[in-house]
């Protein structure tokens, strides 16, 4: 038996997220175990590196399975894109020590987030961007940003209550890049790892600072306060992408 | 009855193109005058800058209708957003002369043609690009490209023969752009206008010349024979952009 790190890319729109839970939803986990189960030797069981909700989408996603199959690991992506369907794809294989665990492994992991600011919805981006229409002050959200970083109980950004929240958020980024029609707004953030829910309530917190609704620096009195319901909204799932994840630690890539 | 230019954005994929043809089939002209049927004093019948096949998309096309509605101009993407489906988009509106014509007074079309480049299919872009895992070589390319610039008998382009195949390519150009996990190449043309499968075809030419199936200066001699047999492969429709249209003569924008 040997174990295979396999690097996957889906677009989340059509996927009820990618861990298995009730039965009946199409998951990503679901499609990609259905896959496996076709290749001789290959346990239809998967790890990921990070869950992601509905509508999240994953640009590498590193996952684990185990397998006696004896193709090569270069191999593995071209023989599974073959059974996979059009919206998950694998880009990458390796063969890994049977130590490795795609998720306890995992020193950090990279989100970005897309907003689109022009003045009408997008058809072709709709299920890519959180389209907001309003403008939004980008000095103070840059100033919020830099209070997210650091190692802090991010409990005011979880979606559940957890074991523990606290986190470590390595970098928090955000860059303007011009469309054809409008702006996009880049939030990328670099992290241990994050809470269920805290991408998505971080950025949702950030817009309201852009919109003049919460002052830059309230970020630190809500860490502190560790209440979810002094955060901002859950920003939409479909401008969440999970970028890729690291197993070293962070700087050493 | 005054009439009104407006200007749409569509997501072509699950559309049987711009135009309405057969019964039955979901165009972009049959949503949107299906859309401008419930306001009260519009004509439900638009005339359209250009044609678009099936799955190809379109950034900012112009059309116009004609309507004794009391909306004024600015506001009917609102009202227009409010009954299209998500796919179909309206961006700006104004009022224009009697006697302009979306297609007729029309100097000057931009396409767009996106191909991806990586080892393995998309996910996320999978209909947004063309998707070639071969190198291809891009001086050759850039070289043919420019020996389509010009007043051209573009009758080896043509999907089916027309009246008149003389237009004129005011520019086209290549560029790169790297993206997340590997890199595309656009390719850009304005152009007086386009025959049908014009912009197509001469992309799947260019292509045969990046993977050296066909010599660059090929394109000369392709353009005096008029034969379309001669042409390469036309690309397939998902790559392909209608970005934007003049209404004045090109280069005074």
């Amino acid at each position: 038996m040997r174990r295979i790190k396999l690097t996957i890319e889906f677009d989340g729109t059509h996927f009820a997220g990618l861990q298995t839970q009730a039965q009946g939803e199409r998951t990503v986990q679901g499609e990609l175990e259905a896959a496996l189960a076709q290749i001789p030797g290959a346990l239809p069981k998967i790890v990921a590196c990070g869950r992601t909700d509905t509508g999240v989408h994953a640009l590498a996603m590193p996952v684990h399975y185990d397998t006696q199959d004896p193709i090569p690991a270069a191999k593995i992506p071209f023989a599974l894109n073959g059974l996979l369907p059009p919206d998950l794809r694998a880009l990458s294989a390796e063969e890994v020590d049977p130590g490795f665990h795609a998720r306890k492994s995992c020193f950090w992991r990279e989100y970005r987030y897309r907003i689109l600011q022009r003045t009408f919805p997008p058809a072709l981006e709709r299920n890519r961007v959180w389209w907001i229409p309003q403008a939004l002050n980008l000095v103070p959200m840059r100033h919020a940003l830099e209070d997210l970083v650091g190692l802090h109980d991010f409990g005011a950004f979880a979606i559940k209550e957890e074991r523990s929240t606290l986190r470590e958020v390595y970098r928090a980024h955000l860059e303007v890049r011009p469309t054809d029609s409008g702006r996009e707004i880049w939030m990328e953030f670099i992290g241990s790892g994050f809470v269920r829910g805290q991408v998505r309530s971080m950025v949702g917190t950030l817009v309201e600072v852009g919109l003049g609704k919460r002052d830059s620096s309230s970020i630190a009195a809500l860490l502190h306060s560790g209440n979810r319901s002094q955060a901002g909204p859950t920003a939409p799932p479909q401008g969440l992408y999970f970028v890729r994840a690291g197993y070293e630690p962070y700087g050493k890539h």
